[in-house]
């Protein structure tokens, strides 16, 4: 309890912080009017009572690697529940292994009773990519690091039921024009889902309260091709589409405020480099293991995560090369160098890097994000090295394009880790 | 004089942490064997009694605009003088303007009686981008920030010549065979010429000591296009033929030293994000003024800047809208965001950033480089938004490509200011 | 009649001819298995006593351009009807406005008791060429020649309806999946609706029947862009799924027919060349009118295709220049030159070419295609002018990617206009 | 004497046609001034007392495969000898062994009295294709068919000397620059010494008299990628280059004649389709080796053509399969379709094409060309299979670029054979 009484002062004065902004820049849509601090003080009593918001208006879109199991156990054990569905894509793991990695985990949440629907949706991307982006190993083939068969067991009946015929992208459809601006979508996987909704409802965008996006690279240092995030790597039209839809709806003349300040996009993305430089620290798992070593979801995130974190070991191998040449610069600080940004970029790179995890705990709290822009976004879909690289216009050289996404440069790792070991522990 | 005392230490330090690589990594090519510290001690008293190096080795390659202006003079006012060439290529004016230009200022410098060779090189990129990349205005027409009528005048016979029939490129091949390892080339325009001595010459590259190369973007944050620096967009198929060119040399089995440490790579690069960086204070030009209010030098400066400072605070402008945010979060401090590096960021940016003049200092004096690294950098040829652009192979996700590149990172900017002012003030 | 005397025996021997295959790689899928010869000797009663099939199996989507509109009204006359449904597609006109066009053409051939089914889909490409490819003038922007307020009147209560709901590629996955193997598609625009369907059912192909396509280039002489043709052009991935699909579908080790050969590619493929290699001559008009003057239908030819007529003299100008250059040639004739190739080809220009119609017929009747082979077909989806372009591996070269493709070399024009010239006159 | 009776008349006629053009379209550029026909008559007599032109202007520039070796050849027999010079280009074969063959082919063909400048150039293209083009097998790894072995000697002194240290770029650039306007260039191979000598000289093709080449796709029917030819798939920023230059000269406003019609292109090609269309029998082999079985160039052509023969039998069975198709056709012909086209393809691709050699024989006579066009030509840089294709306006759609190239559409097979027997046999 005492880091509750730590996390939420800081989490209310970043919050007031964040809503004096400067100028019109400043934009982030509201993307959890309805699910506030409450809901996370009540965390630890929700297991006993699960319940459903009268109106529950989340929807994770998601590929369900590790990252994306924990993203969706956070979500899981807000109570009371804001989900509405749960939408798979393919990407670190196939459709069908994504729908019953969903349903496990509903169950091991205990959460069966919600009525939360699962879609599957786009089995591939709209046009792969030649040769296809490696899988990160830390997955594992099963979206569990390899670790399915040494998971908690859980009884459910519904674990292996087919999910309903209604493809995905047709569900989101449906739902949003059933409740135009009732519902936030979450974003952890490749974008096809989401495209697909675009492309057979061209208003599909206006139509939604917003959407956090976990992908795409703020400075070209791609995970996946040298330039290129995973996600937007495995399916660059799908993102190009999902961009270029928001920029259109931010240029429409008719989409103005009462005040004359031009609407928050519709998109904010949490992209590859702000999560690696927020990563959690190892300590925090061990903490996890310590206050409670038996309990589903701590031995859970135990099991799931070794593979995770040996291969963010890997990543953090490389990135020690760095570190050497930085560390041969320490009696003479640079104050004018980039030599700073580097050597914190290495200290964080030495933790675990949880990347849909921090999409998720900033869609279901704003105040988590310390820092962001408004930023016209775009994805390259040529290039020998840069198909699926997300381009800022950072110096607005091209001029074209309007505040298309708020991009998150900053977030309070304290509160996010908080929350995870809430949640987790 | 002061002034030099405190930045001898600092140097000297610099340059013994910089001996000191922790391992092969650390790699980074003796650009300055031959222009000791001694030479810049000598600077203030070049004016009255040039002298040649024995044996010059430097040769300058430039597209002439402002920053190569001055960039050239700060190698002019060394002494002895290390230039034996000046090879001329188009990128922010014409060639036939470069090589007038070039002659004003070996003029303005006093540095005629040297015989150093001037060369008019490629007059257009080898493909030309589609449309063509815009000029910044802050160079003006002339290259002289469209002060030319204003400048100081010089007499001079030789300010009119025809150059020598001899292509740059040509001139190259022959200099750098004529005596191999032992040239230094620092490249500030578009690599045209490079690439094209070494398309003429395939060895070219084995049989020069270094080249230092001002160009690239470090994270895709592009002065041209959206991805990529104006040298690399300019002509994008020269800079891949010399970092391709550099590529295999450092893949060759039999380029071994007897340590069986791989050899410093040939290439150190001064990115534009570093450039933007590091840029000096406004204040630096006042002091100028005030100390030396007409001297020829002091007066070119004064004359040629006030454009060229124009447009840096236009770009800074553009940064002011990053400020406005960061400055909204300074009584919540994250230190695990990017928040820090933005913030400064911008307070560099608020400043004269002597692209060029960079990487002049740093090919001059190695030790004014605080931060580099070998690495893998390739450049993209195709694309809608990054042709031209510069990628770093950051997580080796690609595992392509031996490190064929030195980065610079950070520079000492208490010494290079210093440099700076002691030739112009 | 007396036509038809001289056809009938024409079809009957060339589709003697084409049952006679030399090898395997004589594939042409039976396309109009349900469509025998004598639904056309009951064409001219067709407009008294309109019958539906009893299983209607054709599928028709459509930009509903000028040729389009011919297309469809060819279908609409056969008796009994095979036409089951409608999608319409974004590509010479708005879906809405094709939509619009569509009901007109059904009352005009006094179908609407029939119950055919009309979809709206795609109201734009997957991923827009930039800049858009540019409209052929000869449609007009009412897809009727600009002609709307001149058409016959026809009386019907639906001709404004709005489509259902459902979207077009919804519906054509839900039909293929009521009846596998049962539909036959014609596509005449850009390939979206059909893309789209097969991304949200990937075995959509497996299930169709057949899928007719009026598209792309043969030999790389494009009318969209330099290279490629309007269809392919409009939306190079939508394109590029659907003949991705089929080969991924004639790849498959357990497509395998009881004979050992491999089945026919699902896709046929009538190709711009083609088509303007096959034109009507212009009297074919000047009998219509002739013939039949006042009948709905050729009231409607003869207005809509007046500035569709006009375009395509623009068209033959073009290749006059060809044309006098051979004229230069004619008393020193070359046997092995591409000159006769070329004559032929001015010779046919000179026409009328009406590309989706030679589509539909070619769907309705197989036996009107004299000339035809299996090869490996892609889209180019990059390149500067080459975006959208059809490569066939004429050669082999890559040895990538078996038949997935009938592509249609040669039509019997005259059986080709007897059939266009019994339902329009 | 009897095959030169029977050319001479039919070659005067076709220069009679070709010299009527109906339009400006019709230009071709006077390619042969300096070799009438006289010269051809005294081929047999050459061996006996080669006598160089007065002023040779004849430059070769070649990447020594087989059919390079063919077409030097016919060049080194033509009296007096029109070569200047022979430029080696890396392409079938290394510059180094280039240089050798081109030596020994003066040395076979008695003519290293004449002094004719052999020059070694690039060594690789520009930018190479990734991967690399295949090579096509029929050449050898020797440019001799890999009969090195068995070739006919020569006793030569000059065999293994090196080439002058000018690079072969340098040498056209120097050579055009002497005698502006005088020289004609063949080039066999990439385009890159031509790009090169471009690049260091931007008016080398105003100076140039023509420039006749060998490469690039009609109808995008690639030998080398799916769309490509292997000489600007090799290199295709050269041949983009090359095209590019030509397209700036016939743009200039003040390039008029006096008669205000624009003047001819300055390149000519003659494309890969053509070649194959207008292929050598095999009897005409058979011939040589009846007619002359022992002199050296008839033992030459039968040694190294074993190898290309093969091979393109095999490009023959590609063929066949199309054969298969149209053979079924046989008793339907179809006077509209492509039909025609294709069975004269295959007639002619069941044959012997030197593609290099007819270029040469354009070249030494322009008589032989019975059919051409001036068009828009452009090199495709991008793309996944179209990198390196050729690309013209045939439909004017992109309505940019003059008509920077001749293209050779039909040639005089007959004429093509008898000057080939004259001088193998």
């Amino acid at each position: 309890m005492s880091l509750l009484v730590v996390m939420a002062p800081s989490a209310a004065s970043s919050t007031r912080a964040h809503r004096r902004p400067a100028d019109w820049l400043f934009v982030l849509p509201s993307v959890l009017p309805a699910c506030p601090l409450s809901s996370w003080l009540s965390i630890r009593h929700a297991r006993r009572r699960p319940q459903a918001m009268s109106d529950p208006n989340l929807i994770v879109d998601s590929d369900f690697g590790i990252d994306d199991a924990t993203a969706l156990l956070l979500a899981l054990r807000v109570d009371p529940n804001p989900l509405k569905a749960v939408t798979v894509v393919s990407g670190n793991v196939p459709v069908s292994r994504g729908v019953r990695n969903c349903r496990y985990l509903i169950a091991l949440a205990d959460r069966e009773s919600l009525g939360i629907e699962v879609y599957g949706g786009a089995t591939a991307p709209l046009v792969p990519c030649q040769p296809p982006p490696s899988q990160w190993p830390g997955h594992g083939k099963d979206g569990f690091g390899d670790a399915s068969d040494r998971l908690p067991e859980v009884s459910s009946t519904s674990l292996h039921l087919d999910p309903p015929d209604e493809h995905a992208a047709n569900a989101l459809v449906r739902l949003v024009n059933q409740r135009p601006g009732h519902y936030r979508i979450v974003a952890l996987g490749p974008l096809t889902n989401i495209a697909l909704a675009i492309t057979l409802d061209p208003d599909f965008l206006s139509k939604v309260a917003s959407i956090v996006i976990m992908g795409g690279c703020l400075f070209a240092q791609g995970n996946s091709n040298r330039t290129a995030e995973f996600n937007f790597h495995h399916d660059p039209e799908a993102a190009y589409i999902v961009f270029a839809a928001s920029q259109r709806l931010s240029q429409q003349d008719d989409v103005q405020t009462p005040t004359g300040i031009p609407p928050a996009p519709k998109l904010t993305l949490v992209p590859w480099e702000t999560t690696i430089r927020h990563g959690f620290a190892w300590s925090l798992f061990d903490r996890i293991q310590q206050v409670s070593p038996s309990t589903p979801l701590s031995r859970f995130i135990a099991t799931v995560a070794a593979k995770y974190q040996d291969q963010c070991r890997y990543l953090y191998d490389d990135l020690v090369k760095i570190q050497n040449m930085t560390a041969a610069l320490t009696d003479t600080p640079s104050p004018r160098s980039v030599a700073n940004h580097h050597q914190e970029y290495i200290m964080m790179a030495n933790s675990f890097t949880m990347c849909d995890a921090y999409a998720m705990l900033v869609a279901l709290d704003e105040s988590l994000v310390t820092e962001s822009k408004a930023w016209n976004v775009q994805i390259e879909l040529g290039g020998q090295m840069s198909r699926g690289m997300m381009a800022l216009d950072w110096f607005s050289s091209s001029r074209q394009g309007s505040n298309n996404t708020v991009v998150v440069f900053g977030m309070d790792v304290s509160a996010l880790e908080a929350r995870f070991l809430r949640v987790f522990a």
